[in-house]
């Protein structure tokens, strides 16, 4: 038999016979590499450990140490999931695609007969998957014509589209474990045996396709680890993320709701959520007016030329809302953006250059359409108040206004206490320039400028060559989701094209019409989306400044004393705290429990010796101590701790520590 | 010759001879009567002072003294303004309808070869109706027929139209004055010599008989009076009114705009107009939420279903925007109104009488779809932001929750210092029950309280019976605009309806499941039109704390004196202050007058002097005396000056005026 030439990771190149397995591969190399390679990958290609290796050339083995083995896995554990579905609703159930993602994996399903999936089931689903395992079939693949994928699917519609959608010449092929087939390009563990420690987790409606014209299917979610220590610790951190969602706090403390009823993905802000919201806006608001911006109200709707313009129309069209024709030839369009409002509001006057720079900031609604399947609580809406802000400047002045909004968003940061984000710096790429708009000493000296500022204000970033936008370079802050994800909190954009389209200038100082460039910026990003982002930072104990009810109230007794009760909480609410007087009738150790599962930062009893001293006992959100203050120094104190965004707690917090 | 028996207005019965004609009556009771007589009318038809009376009945004179004899002489106005036109442009004008309006008369034109009429021949054609009117043509007016009148306009085709769309049996008359002919229901003066006092005003579009389908026609307006003396005095009143038109104080101190480029009615805030609205948010909301309502943020958009199960696409689409189409069955609507979004936050929990009166409050922003032609500055716009609550309470609360509102109405006006308005109660009609809501107990009750409420509080009321809503009876509070239009600022309306149409329940004190009344409310209006308001109100000099810059300061010399003022400035940004410094190279005395002329509350000059002593010389808006006070003092007065909304002006006015 012929040979085949290996050319390892390492650079090593060795010869086999014809037909060698991976797993003879690694045997020959380390018997503890046997043990823990999961498949071979040759020239990109999956190879299974027990299948042969019939060509020459780079070659390696994908082990349990590997992220990407872990996602082969986990890969295999949705054909396992399909293939007990099978068995125990054989005929009932057609098949989507079981790819490996981010923590796992899903299998998309469709119930024949129209009965869904439920968790319920998920006990007894598990059950046979581990009876499918316990028989350790041996995972196979193979080639097969496209005849004969044809009709081993016959019964399948959604396998036949995917086949019949494949091009002319692409190899068709399967992986079979006993009796169950699956359409697959390979990447398997080599027997279901190798499969120990997963785990079903969820069911949802996905359309077939990601396509919402297309019928909706079930999909069932799963995870799986190599060993039982992880997936421990991995379901302790999904119990915990749902612990700390927003949708399930925002339930909770009743801070916003969404439904079908309303419309899908428009929030409705209850007045918990609302309170938050308006502390948000009032705070960035006045820092940015204090920065020099021009805070403006423009139109949510404009005419839909604004958007031809601007190209988003040509370019963004399937995220925008539908155009209304408003008769008269006119069409109005819900915007996605609020650049060209601010290009309206800059271009409304000649501008100088002893205008500029020009800041224009607003909280400007829009409208983004997205996919209904992909609109989650506040985090992914279809209507948003963006804390958007456009800068118009020289070229020249690009360093300085840079660095000037990232000091105020480094500000701002502290005063939320956000400090778990790493900054991107993305330009264009310098192998392809002719991809980004055209004007590379704008580029260069952009780009220079941007790292230079970074350098100097001394903060850490990382650098993505080709990650910029086609109109220039920009400085992304990302952070952690809750559920794990990462998002784009604030961002710094450079934009040499918009200026262009608009023909935006400025007149110079030598009297000539001049070309600014735009500057886009968000700080706190969405209304929505921070809201969502600060309930799961905060897992809902939000400071006293945000906190939705900062001041609760609770007389140990009505009679004697709800009079002083409510007479304290309306001289707060008078001073703008949202504090209130709880008169329920409810027992005084209910009432106080009620008040700490609202995290409410301070909940006030009032009995007699409050009364008779007029003083307060003080209890801290998250302290079982208490502490008693005179009613003037506590308010003091609180408007002080509101003022300073909750960092001036040191006179109350020593107070209720006891120190 | 058989006579013709005329009842006069006095009750009085006379016989005349078949054929008399007014003049001659009026001449039988005065001379004096007869000077005054503009045209006399028959049985509710006019009949031209020297025209044959042909039949018995109710009869009486028009004179000079009348509202209506002042609207035959403009109306008369209107039809020597044609023939005017017609003299100097023949057979380039096509003629639509030339009616008296309130404080004067329009023609609607249409030039046949595009050339429009400008306000620059108003002095050409003003003199072409002075000649007629010297010519003292006689007016009449007398029946024809159809055909005539078919061949008699068959140059005109809006007359033409107007003719094809009279009934068949309608009688169809024409004036007569001279050569010129106009079709005419009569009503007019007997000659064009009484046409003394007129002038031509304004030139606009407006599409022939209001249907924005139709073509657009020129509309001259003008008006008129019997004397010089009122005509002098309305063109006086008008300049004024021009002078307090937000409109034109919208531009000049960089307010506002609307352009077709972003879309008709849908008005850009700039900074300044920005800032005035920003106040007015952020006060409402504070003063709402200190008065116990809940203030949300509810989505602009909805499902369509919520306007068809309030009654609003029924019976209000003609005013909605077109709805979008998502796709997937939804419809999604731009809201007109704001009620059903707050009956989805009262519904989102079961609420019980315990949480009753329950108050939900927004800014809330609507979109209505205003003709073009009536889109007027921020006073009619398409898209607004009102000043929106809800209160749903108990049957018995009615009165006290209206007491409680009308309380914060009229303390809300005092610190805007509105006092020129006046008081609407409007109740079903008690003849026509069956025209409203049905539930006679209901409305009896409900009306009842109102009274008792505005009779409790002392306020002066006018009451409208006839006027409630379907829904309800209702306040409203009526102002005057600066253009002399009469619109409701404030309204409190009781609504039967909307919870029975969306089933709104709370649990009562018998754990049985009750009804509510919903109150709508609106104190201030939506932030367009009340913005527009102040505006012409305050004659653009708002108060400090409304104001958009309300401190400028100024060097005397910006090398020595800059620094001084800038830091001043930074000092007064950090408490909040719209304060600026202006550096700019011009003349001290140019700075000065520029900040008199935007109308800035206190202009700050600094020299020598005051660097020195740490003082500034202060220069109130519309006072010629400066005073020097130190910076602190300033600054304390300053604060307290926008804290107390310009009314704790003592100090500081009493310093600049010397006392």
């Amino acid at each position: 038999m012929a040979d085949v030439q290996l050319t390892l990771p390492d650079g090593a190149q060795k010869n086999y016979p014809m037909g060698t397995t991976p797993m003879e591969v690694a045997k020959g190399i380390a018997t503890s590499l046997a043990k823990k390679s999961v498949s071979g990958k040759l020239n990109g290609h999956y190879v299974g450990m027990n299948d042969a290796i019939n060509e020459s050339g780079q070659f390696e083995l994908i082990t349990k140490d590997d992220e990407e083995g872990l996602r082969l896995l986990r890969h295999s554990v949705s054909h396992l999931l399909a293939q007990a579905l099978n068995r125990l609703y054989p005929d009932q159930i057609h098949y989507g695609v079981g790819p490996a993602i981010d923590n796992g994996f899903y299998y998309d399903t469709d119930k024949v007969e129209g009965n869904q999936i439920s968790v319920d089931q998920f006990p007894e689903i598990e059950k046979m998957m581990k009876r499918i395992v316990k028989e350790n079939l041996p995972i196979v693949s193979r080639e097969i014509t496209r005849d004969e994928a044809l009709d081993m699917f016959k019964d399948d519609p959604y396998k036949i589209e995917l086949i019949n959608d494949l091009p002319d010449d692409e190899p068709i092929s399967i992986a079979v474990q006993g009796e169950h087939i699956e359409l697959d390009r390979g990447g398997l563990v080599p027997a279901t045996g190798w499969i120990k420690h997963f785990k079903l987790t969820s069911v949802a409606g996905a359309y077939w396709r990601g396509k919402s014209s297309n019928p909706m299917l079930q999909r069932i979610y799963g995870t799986a680890f190599w060993n039982a220590e992880d997936l421990d610790a991995e379901m302790t951190r999904r119990a915990e993320a749902k612990e700390r969602d927003h949708r399930k706090i925002g339930a909770d403390q009743d801070l916003f709701f969404t439904s079908q009823e309303v419309g899908a993905g428009l929030a409705v802000w209850m007045p918990n959520g609302a309170a938050i919201r308006r502390t948000l806006e009032r705070y960035i608001v006045d820092r940015e007016v204090q920065d020099g911006y021009q805070h403006v109200y423009t139109p949510v709707l404009s005419n839909l030329n604004l958007y031809k313009q601007s190209g988003h129309w040509d370019h963004y069209r399937d995220d925008m809302f539908p155009p209304m024709d408003m008769g008269d030839g006119e069409f109005l369009e819900l915007r996605p953006m609020n650049c060209p409002s601010h290009i309206m509001v800059f271009k409304h006057h000649q501008r100088s250059y002893r205008d500029l720079p020009f800041r224009i900031a607003e909280l400007g609604m829009m409208h983004r359409y997205e996919k209904s399947g992909a609109l989650t609580g506040l985090s992914r809406v279809r209507e948003m108040t963006l804390n958007d802000g456009h800068t118009f400047v020289m070229l020249d002045q690009i360093e300085d206004e840079f660095k000037k909004i990232l000091q105020l968003m480094v500000d701002v940061y502290k005063d939320f206490d956000i400090t778990d984000y790493r900054f991107r710096l993305s330009y264009r790429d310098p192998q392809n320039t002719e991809k980004y708009f055209d004007d590379d000493e704008m580029w260069e000296k952009a780009q220079s400028m941007l790292k230079t500022a970074m350098d100097d204000m001394g903060l850490e970033y990382f650098e993505a060559e080709g990650e910029a936008a086609f109109y220039g370079p920009k400085l992304d802050v990302q952070i952690k989701t809750a559920l794990g994800g990462e998002e784009t909190l604030s961002t710094i954009q450079l934009d040499f094209l918009l200026p262009e389209r608009f023909d935006v200038n400025y007149v110079g100082s030598d009297g000539e019409l001049h070309r600014p460039v735009m500057i886009h910026r968000g700080i706190i990003s969405t209304m929505e989306r921070f809201t969502a982002y600060l309930t799961e930072m905060y897992k809902g104990a939000f400071p006293t400044w945000l906190a939705p009810h900062q001041v609760r109230i609770i007389p140990v007794n009505r009679e004697a004393h709800g009079e002083f009760a409510q007479a304290l909480a309306d001289r707060l609410v008078k001073q703008g705290v949202r504090a209130e007087y709880d008169g329920r009738n409810e027992k005084l150790g209910y009432l106080i429990r009620n008040a700490q599962s609202l995290k409410i930062p301070y909940t006030l009893v009032i009995g007699d010796e409050e009364v008779s001293n007029d003083t307060v006992t003080i209890r801290r959100f998250g302290s079982r101590d208490t502490a008693t203050e005179s009613v003037d120094q506590f308010e003091k104190d609180l408007l002080a701790d509101i003022a300073n965004h909750s960092r001036a707690l040191d006179t109350l917090e020593k107070a209720v520590k006891g120190e």
